[in-house]
């Protein structure tokens, strides 16, 4: 094999353990069902359909996206999980090299690593938010996830816009899978600004993390750049139900909403909590908490919840291994999991 | 945009016009839905559970696989369709070149494009057949389509054999897509040669083009190359629904099997009716024909059949432009596609 990939450390997913049922808190799913229109929308006729190739095109999930995000089709990019956008990022934009904060989502290392792209890791603030001041002016790709993960936190719409200003020779590529649980979307900025990639997934704040999809808002010659790359790799690489059931998302954006506004509500009553049982928990734009206790390792915690069927996400990471991520899910679930950690402590 | 993608020249899928209902013999899908147990599988629970990540591993249908095929799940890999797997191994394996056939899947020379890969481009015989001698003692990663496209000619397993063995310091990548069609697999020479990679997919014999699910077969440590670049770059591509629909498919051979003798029979009977109109017809194992005429071009054929609903595939391609790739439908579309030629003729 290309030695290149030899060497390489794949990325880490969530665990997925079948042995028993736990409530999974760990891999920032959202805890609700997709709305009831995609259930109807997968009929018999459509599977019956999957005899055809899908369109690579994507045009009906386009146009209803189009419609809501107020952008033409030419300004979104359809793909297989958001994550397929990154890596077509890493691929197209990363031959200068690439900036990206040290605490922030695993797999932009991994996509460097890949397409030998020379990594610039800049250190978070002692408070875990991101120096804005140090990702101007790099003259190479920039990738922010905004929120952050696994910390929770955001960057302002006017900071997001210094970075994207002080950068106007380079793509600032600006990850927003956790964007609707109480960030501001930089996706009409795009308007103004030729090099931000605005990216989001259905996988959080959609519930179709199963589905795979994720998309790009940009002006439509960043577009055309990540259609190429798509068209040289695998252009039907959006199932057919897939299109159907994010379509059918698209149409009840309303559902969604409410979906976050719950999240939103029951994030700050689990902040509530755990502060009172004196942990830090850092400000959480996100559908996950990002928090450590005095009283017992960020290891210890995630075995011992382990241990009673509750999966949290530990990283073993130096600057964070005090650390938890737990994501949001219902109220009840959250009440377990308040009820574990004081048995615990 | 990096360079080496500005002047790629991406892949063109056959065409999807949306403006009339036509008879598509264009992108060699089957004229048969899925089986009944396909849509069995995909109940509101499954639909419901989209909002949780898909198995990475796709344990399930690995294994359903494993029984079918009577290999382990180590020598097995899941992917994306099969073009995913060809992207992979063009990039994996291409550091010293690759070596295909002038004629064959437009898309070899695309994965090539993309990863910097110096393709050795190796003519086909004057009867369109693969010179085998050509392709033993490359050195470098040889990739043959067997059956051929879109030839429809295939290559015996000894001939197939015979290449593995002479290159056996080179991955062979054996592309199978259309081999249940009459062709003889090579997937069980994996166990003799660690130098084979054998790729299949649910697109043509599995009719679930739709669903997007290829597959490769091969020695555990090629498999492992194959999940490493997968785990570096889309862990998650294979999503819930089309994993279910796999392994449901995989449940019902059978079904498959029976599609498989249906669409021989028709290329039979359409194969005889072409040779009376005086057509030239490639000795297919595929679901398809490649076909030509003195009495009229590659091109006007194409062209007068869409006209009259029915859609063929031409290349503009020097060597090929006579001819046209007729996907074998079902007998009644078939007739209609007879008697559509007899009247343009």
């Amino acid at each position: 094999m290309n030695e290149r990939f030899a060497s390489l450390e794949e990325y880490t997913p969530g665990e997925q353990p079948q042995d028993k049922k736990y409530i999974k808190l760990n891999t920032n799913e959202s805890p609700y069902p997709p709305s009831k229109s995609v259930l109807r929308a997968v009929t018999k006729k459509e599977i019956s359909d999957l005899r055809l190739y899908c369109d690579p095109e994507c045009k009906k999930l386009k146009a209803e996206m189009a419609k809501l995000f107020g952008f033409n089709g030419e300004n979104i990019f359809i793909s297989n999980g958001s994550d397929d956008i990154l890596n077509f990022a890493f691929m197209a934009y990363g031959t200068k090299g690439a900036a990206y904060p040290d605490i922030t989502y695993g797999f932009y290392s991994v996509f460097a690593q890949l397409h030998g792209v020379q990594s610039e890791i800049i250190p978070l603030k002692d408070d875990f938010t991101i120096d804005v001041e140090q990702f101007k002016n790099k003259g190479k790709l920039v990738v922010i996830a905004n929120p952050n993960a696994p910390t929770g936190i955001a960057l302002s719409l006017k900071q997001i816009e210094e970075i994207v200003k002080a950068n106007q020779d380079s793509v600032v590529l600006i990850d927003e899978a956790y964007v609707d649980f109480g960030g501001e979307s930089c996706c009409k900025l795009t308007q103004k600004y030729e090099n931000l990639l605005c990216v989001g997934t259905f996988s959080k704040s959609r519930s179709l993390a199963g589905g795979r999809l994720g998309f790009a808002i940009a002006n439509e010659k960043l577009i055309a750049d990540l259609e190429k790359i798509k068209y040289s790799t695998n252009p039907y690489n959006i199932n057919r139900l897939t299109q159907i059931t994010g379509t059918a998302t698209m149409k009840d954006n309303a559902y969604c909403l409410s979906n976050c506004r719950k999240i939103i509500k029951t994030r700050q009553w689990v902040t509530d909590e755990l502060i009172s049982l004196g942990f830090t928990v850092l400000p959480s734009k996100a559908n996950f908490v990002f928090v450590k206790s005095d009283k017992i390792s960020g290891l210890k915690l995630y075995e011992e919840l382990k241990s009673k069927g509750v999966l949290v996400r530990h990283f073993e990471k130096d600057k964070i291994r005090d650390f938890n991520r737990i994501t949001i899910g219902t109220d009840k679930e959250m009440k377990i999991l308040i009820n574990k950690i004081k048995e615990i402590l």
